[in-house]
């Protein structure tokens, strides 16, 4: 028995009654060549022969495997009827249809929505040529796009408990980084550290492990996706970490800014500290301003207009983006009104999203960004991450 | 540069050649919740934005991919051209397919084949919509099955070396669990040791981590898709694992038996012996008779007749299947001409293809199943594994 995918089975009984959609069929083979992001969610292991899992409105959730994968899909605890199949999956897809009567049938793909996309094209025609044609079936079925961002968004307390580890392990690694940052020390010197300690606790990458740590040490160290480079902090620097360890599948995503004191220096610079104050004031404001029943985009103008009001131009990204099973983890999106975020921005939020706050801008010293990773609570959200509220000082 | 990423492009060209196809498009986006399998062959690493990666039969590959991803495309040194986008892919694609006006483009799906079916179907509809709609390029497209089938299946030196490595360590460890094996020991202590071992050297799993190693203590074990019970071995039982490791992406596949004495007894009893010479004949037999040009079921037969001979039914399952990213690899399969195996035991055998062989039998002491693994050669076949000819003997 899975306590999380009880939780979420739950959750997604919930959401197909809020959609009015009778049953939501996840069709799959051979998971770890190719998963469908929602069957962690669902039925939490891998599936081997094509298998189709009917979660139904009204809890009589079915799960037709092929006869290896049959004890498996009894120990999940959330399914009814298990049929084991050994030679077509047809005949018991056909009466479970029949049985289930469905007036609508959710699948999973989307074309903008990548997490809501897991049914791949020849499983597709597999399904409506091979299984489903010329049954009534076949022009019930309807895409689960909504269903899947709204399930995958909705953290349910087994999820948020392992999220929450995720980023104590993120902030415990980060808090013993700083015991032993110094001057001279390169990107590589500090991603070879945190990689070390990972592998020596047993933490997975939050994202691809080549960019996590992303690090920029000055104003000189290169953008975009590439890993550390060979660059030596020096006085007078900000050090910038991008990092988040995975526990238990669920992921944390956090920034932190250092600044190395030059000789004589008791702070840093007042370009440096204002370019943090303004930082601080974008994750402040915009926090308050997150609560259920807004949109992405209201909460994202609010960090931008807060670092216009600082003077600083507006950051090329989104304030934020939803974490779970990955960092980056899809649906709505804290993000400004641009093409490129598709209807993301527009998603209403909902309680229970676990979102990163992650404004920046670029100091004379180099990049100036903070990330907390924040859930929506009733009527606002609550900081998983121990926020940082002051540049960090490193001497030497 | 990835010598194992520009080996396989250069082979994935040769097949463009062999199929008359002049482009084989790679679709995808966020790899790292959906992956294309073709993709650590072509590329060898993840991709974030929707990328549209050409290969093309005259050696112009292309690579269109987000901003943010096009130093990682160049780096790869296999794309002659790379275009990183910002706003949308369209443009870039309908510029390149007009630049290598290819008469046919082979893209990633399969009804039956899931290592050929790495387009999902929002992708497909994305594609074949938005970006290739009302286009000449839409209806040049074809399924790219039996090319992925051949570049999954033909190893190049570097898979082959890594596939080496990895039957190397499994064997490792099988010799050093054999020192440690005693009467009494339960599947679940087999097992904990073996996981242990692997998290302290690093090794990967080959296949779902509950099931490796799948373990059978005598007669009495449970079969099935189920993790190690708590039958402990007793005098007189055959001791079977089924295991295998991970090494650099790549995996070993292999079976081996112990036989536990009695007191008294100095070699297991006749029934046992029997068992294991007719499993090993039917590996020294199918294994004589696996070269270029047969198709596997031809294989399969000759084991299959084997152990008839010495008057054991057949087993149901298939003689071997491919091995290399995943222990069961998909495509061509040493298996019988019955419909769960579809077309795959009639795909005609190539050199450089890796395989398992693995007949079994029931002894009255437990299941008797060897499992080696081998690479197709010139003219025959060569065996990657140091073959067990004889039961290993257990005193105590």
């Amino acid at each position: 028995m899975s306590t999380l995918v009880q939780e979420k089975v739950s959750q997604a009984q919930a959401i197909l009654e809020e959609h009015n959609i009778d049953n939501w069929l996840v069709f799959v083979r051979e998971t770890t060549e190719i998963p469908d992001p929602i069957l962690p969610l669902v039925f939490g292991s891998d599936l081997v022969w094509a298998a189709a899992l009917l979660l139904d409105r009204r809890g009589r959730h079915t799960a037709l495997v092929g006869s290896g994968d049959a004890h498996l899909a009894q120990s999940v605890g959330v399914f009814e009827t298990v049929v084991g199949y050994d030679q077509s999956l047809r005949p018991h897809l056909l009466q479970t249809l029949h049985r289930l009567s469905p007036r609508s049938i959710a699948v999973n793909f989307s074309k903008y929505n990548n997490i809501a996309d897991g049914l791949t094209h020849g499983m597709y025609l597999f399904l409506t040529e091979d299984l489903l044609g010329n049954t009534p079936w076949e022009e019930r079925m309807v895409s689960a796009d909504d269903m899947v961002t709204k399930l995958r968004g909705r953290k349910s307390p087994e999820e948020l408990r392992r999220i929450r580890a995720a980023v104590a392990a993120t902030e415990d690694l980060l808090n013993r980084l700083t015991g032993r940052l110094r001057v001279g020390m390169t990107e590589r010197e500090i991603f070879g550290w945190l990689k070390g300690e990972m592998a020596r606790l047993g933490l997975g990458d939050a994202w691809s492990p080549d960019y996590n740590p992303g690090i920029s040490a000055g104003p000189h160290s290169p953008r975009g996706h590439a890993g550390p480079s060979d660059i030596a902090i020096e006085p007078g620097h900000v050090l910038r970490l991008d990092f988040g360890v995975k526990v238990d599948g669920y992921c944390a995503d956090l920034q932190r800014c250092w600044y190395f004191l030059r000789p004589g220096e008791d702070a840093p610079p007042s370009e440096v500290q204002h370019a943090f104050r303004a930082v601080l004031a974008a994750v402040d404001r915009s926090a308050a301003a997150l609560r259920p029943g807004v949109e992405g985009w209201q909460v994202d103008k609010v960090a931008r207009d807060t670092l216009a009001e600082y003077g600083y131009p507006e950051y090329m990204h989104a304030l934020g983006h939803q974490v779970g099973r990955m960092a980056h983890d899809g649906g709505a999106s804290l993000g400004p009104r641009w093409p490129r975020y598709g209807d993301r921005p527009y998603v209403k939020i909902e309680k229970d999203g676990v979102f990163t706050i992650e404004p920046g801008t670029v100091s004379p010293a180099g990049t100036v960004q903070l990330e907390e990773n924040v859930v929506v609570t009733a009527d606002g959200c609550e900081f998983l991450s121990t926020q940082q509220r002051e540049l960090i000082l490193v001497r030497g």
